[in-house]
């Protein structure tokens, strides 16, 4: 049975408090363990996936729809009013789970029977890692690691902007940034460093051996310059002359991501 | 000699009025013909583009490093507070520009002279439309048409994400969206309508003809099927079957427009 809370300061609704907030919330769920999905598609996905239900805050309009994958699940029911005043901004399709995190696997067991896969460096924005998340799980890459300071894939911006990829596609964090690259390589890598630097090989050329592992970097600094030296080969997407004159210098990191994506996992080669 | 501005108020300024509030800019800027550039290289950009100055609004921390462009142009100094009361957020790098908007060349004209051209369906969001912007500059595309209800590429959020390629790169607007695409082909160009339905032609066993024009549909409806039947050929990315039956069913629409791009304008053909 859904209980039907009335006080957007019920104190059992604190895991969906003020979920803009991105300093808060990200304290807050890893203070605790947990993320928020939202809407239901992606409610659906995440359980699908093996994340256990903590509870799920919806209006009365999304409580049917989804009736089939809760179960036994704690459920609140509020108004469009409460979920307003408890999340901070109008929730589009109404429903929000809070889910628990489950230990992200090591690194070697993400690599483990792959052989293509996506290292991002550094990238702190949301929407660039969820976007990654959703181009490399389309185009058939089998995982992804991040270095240290990578944002997180479960926050809720990400989440939603991967369409669900982040279920999807098995990912890890390296505890090292220093030393990680030198574990992916030893599990058999060649390590390509995509950098706007038009003096490189360009992608097209690239003999893209039995196992490879796409190395991108953040919007402000590219890839730190020990990854690059790390790297086997660095490699660089071709760019037009003209428009690098006129200062469009590099692609959007997602972008660059696609098209290094796409020429991996052809089928038919590079 | 700069005019120093102490009240958020003041009518000058309402060029300037609550940046973050997009329908009122909407309609402001197509009423008053002006856009506003943000930052000190969008500016310049802008600048060197040829568009006419109305205005500049800055901090004085901003005033020097942009005097050599500025020439005699109407310049308003305020504090980051007073800035802050007009935009409505605190501006980074807070140096803002009203500028005319010059007249759009006709498609026509846009197309004259150019062979590798991107059309965009109804995409309304800003983030989408600047995003695509920056990488088809990137690749070395020629020019850029949008259907009728396509996103201002002018608007700040745009020409931000763009990198300033909103400047570098041509684009029109069709008046037209029924009649829109026949024109395209009147002027020699062949249509590649870019889905991701799987069905059709894998990108990468495209010929690209002497002209070709890749047409990109929106996040939530894909191409109209008006465009569809209209293309000369459909096109599609490969995408993995495991995503694609975890949901996984398409590209960012960004993500879709690099790898195509790329694919069209590569040296070595398809
Ligand atoms: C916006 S770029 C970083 C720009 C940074 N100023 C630099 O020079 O590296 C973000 C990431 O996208 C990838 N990238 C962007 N443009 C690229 C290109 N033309 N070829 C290969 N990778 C590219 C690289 O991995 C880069 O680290
Ligand atoms: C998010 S998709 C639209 C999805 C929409 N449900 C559909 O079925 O078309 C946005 C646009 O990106 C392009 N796109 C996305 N994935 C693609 C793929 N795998 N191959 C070719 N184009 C793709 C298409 O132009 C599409 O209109």
């Amino acid at each position: 049975m859904p209980d039907y809370v009335t006080d957007a300061a019920d104190p059992r609704l604190t895991d969906y408090t003020r979920l803009r907030d991105v300093d808060l919330r990200k304290s807050l769920e890893a203070e605790r363990g947990l993320f928020v999905a939202e809407g239901e598609k992606v409610i659906r996905r995440a359980i699908a996936a093996g994340y256990p239900i903590r509870s799920v805050l919806t209006t009365p309009r999304w409580l049917e729809p989804l009736a089939d994958v809760l179960g036994d699940a704690t459920v609140y029911v509020v108004s469009d009013e409460t979920m307003l005043g408890v999340a901070g901004f109008q929730v589009h399709r109404g429903a929000l789970a809070s889910m628990e995190r489950l230990p992200l696997p090591p690194v070697e067991e993400v690599l483990a029977g792959t052989s293509r896969v996506v290292v991002l460096e550094d990238l702190v924005d949301h929407s660039n890692v969820g976007a990654i998340f959703r181009c490399a799980a389309a185009l058939g890459v089998e995982g992804i690691v991040l270095s240290p300071r990578c944002a997180d894939p479960l926050y809720r911006r990400s989440v939603k902007v991967s369409m669900g990829a982040v279920f999807s596609i098995p990912y890890g964090r390296m505890d090292d940034w220093y030393g990680g690259l030198e574990r992916i390589r030893t599990a058999g890598y060649t390590l390509l460093a995509l950098t706007p630097d038009q003096r490189v090989t360009p992608i097209d050329k690239v003999k893209m051996g039995e196992r490879a592992a796409l190395l991108l970097g953040s919007e402000g600094d590219g890839l730190s310059s020990r990854w690059m030296r790390e790297a086997d080969e660095s490699v660089c997407i071709p760019m037009s002359p003209a428009a690098m004159a006129a200062g469009v210098d590099s692609l959007n990191v997602v972008a660059a991501a696609a098209i290094a994506c796409h020429s991996l996992t052809r089928v038919d080669g590079a």
